[in-house]
């Protein structure tokens, strides 16, 4: 399905965390190329000062990691004449409008944001109980609102992080009158991707398949990953339900899912085999991404000309909104 | 005494709260007219962002009071030519900085600053446990190192204020290298100044003399105030050691005060007499405040000027602080 020109503007932000693996291609990767082609007029950012929240003591690895997210990205299909792409820290005029929406935003908002205790629980062990942590949630409402984003694709477990930019904005609306565009969660799927171990698949616990692995490295990360504990050798029927295999066959064997259920129920087929299956899928289903990557990485000085191109597109709208917020707080 | 050239850059921001009283003339007025007058390389901001943390829901008078504020601080003599008067939010690389610091600064060092709590109690009526309140001192620290503020003019009471600053400072020299200029507190006469009901003077007490009070005036609001109630009419013996009248006279009557002190107590000098000649010292002090403020409330655009003038000053040594900083942090 194509979007209507006007279908809306679509925002996200990406975290360069590392290399793309599948888990962010089955997720919001896939779903920010599909949007575009879909027609949205589509805004992707890199979050580099989002990154500091959780890693401000170890900017060294920022500027790779911030090209890295930009090539993977690009090889997986966001087109840079389609979507506007830029860098979160290349638009300043995000910084003075968190300053100001800052001034407005209640503590308890901030405080009981979920992922806020969250993070600072998973992470109980650096020391990352900082303002900019707390701070996040204004400048997520800055991001999509600056740029007046109308729609974020969030999963179905997400909704509610949008939920405080939507309450940040009608209350700078109330105060200061109807300046902002309150966002729309646009629900997309998410499928829970599992990584080797069966938990869910993330660079940090060392369990991804990553978008450019090459065909011999897919290979050994499927055979490593765990299947039904049950299902010991060829015959023993086994559970999919409970198989991170099998999770992954869904989204990327969708014409062989329902065959693959029925003979490792029976016992029929074996993990091997199975495994094998999913191998030549991911590895059909990568290859694109990893010529491409290639091509782009060959190519100097690209990543830095899209980045300044998407500035220069990002940065008249976001100066328009910040004076339009500056005028109605009276610092015009 | 006049401070060599390399006497050092002083750092003072102004919240622009009203017209000027008396208690600011006796105290950071004073001190910031002072300084400039001895040498030191002044930066004086109107810190209208800092407005919002306690009156973000008011910002209409705003623009009226920035300017007041400017007015009232050039009328007192402070000279634009020497030192640098910019608003603080004519700068938007503070608000970068600002941004990029709050990541590095521990929530708990801002929940332990002293008037964080004050302010949450004395306007507990009013809705302002908002981010921006607890981030004011991440957002001091920036006004004071992205110019290179070495000193900044404090009371012997609020050394304190300045100790997250200078904490912060060394936080951000230990992570990234060693960028920004520590500021030393510059301990400066604030002599206490009461307000006709023996409270300070403040403008929101209602009990203040403004520095651009008419004569008129100045008498009716010196004769309003409270003096010794054991001292009832002439001849009663008074105490000027808890007599608001009496602070008064030690910061404008130098040369009546040691006789003012002894005719008080023997009760030769009545209240009425001795009011009478405050007010006399004070029209005297006051009057070339007048004569400036009004001649320069007739020069159409001069606020805009200085304003101008400064921020195009104070910028680009902001952009320059702002530079290293992302530089340090890996954004360059």
């Amino acid at each position: 399905m194509v979007a209507s020109p006007d279908a809306g503007r679509v925002l996200t932000g990406f975290r360069p965390t590392g290399p793309l693996h599948i888990g962010h291609w089955a997720g919001n990767v896939g779903n920010a190329v599909r949007l575009q082609d879909e027609g949205y007029d589509c805004f992707y950012f890199v979050a580099d000062w989002h990154m500091l929240t959780t890693d401000y003591d170890r900017t060294d690895q920022l500027p790779d990691r911030v090209r890295t997210m930009v090539l993977d990205l690009l090889a997986a299909g966001i087109d840079p004449d389609r979507s506007v792409v830029y860098r979160q820290s290349a638009i300043p005029e995000v910084a003075e409008m968190a300053l100001l929406l800052g001034m407005l935003t209640p503590l308890g908002w901030l405080e009981r944001v979920p992922t806020y205790k969250e993070r600072l629980r998973d992470l109980a062990e650096r020391d990352i109980a900082n303002l900019g942590l707390l701070a996040y949630p204004v400048l997520q409402t800055v991001d999509i609102t600056i740029v007046r984003g109308e729609l974020v694709p969030v999963g179905e477990d997400q909704v509610s992080h949008l939920e405080i930019s939507r309450e940040i904005v009608r209350r700078f609306n109330r105060l200061y009158g109807d300046v902002l565009v309150e966002p729309q969660a646009l629900l997309s799927e998410t499928p829970l991707i599992p990584g080797s171990d069966g938990r869910k698949m993330s660079k940090s616990l060392d369990n991804a398949i990553g978008m450019g692995d090459e065909p011999d490295a897919i290979r050994a990360k499927v055979r490593s990953f765990i299947t039904d504990p049950q299902k010991i050798r060829l015959g023993d029927p086994g559970r999919p339900e409970i198989c991170p295999i099998f999770a992954l066959h869904r989204r990327f064997s969708p014409d062989d899912v329902s065959k693959i259920d029925a003979t490792c129920r029976t016992g029929e087929l074996g993990c091997v085999e199975c495994k094998g299956i999913l191998a030549d899928h991911l590895i059909d289903e990568l290859a694109p991404f990893r010529e491409r990557r290639t091509q782009l990485e060959a190519e100097p000085g690209y990543v830095d000309d899209v980045l300044r191109s998407g500035a220069e597109r990002a940065r008249p709208i976001a100066a328009e909104t910040l004076a339009a917020v500056r005028a109605a707080m009276r610092f015009a």
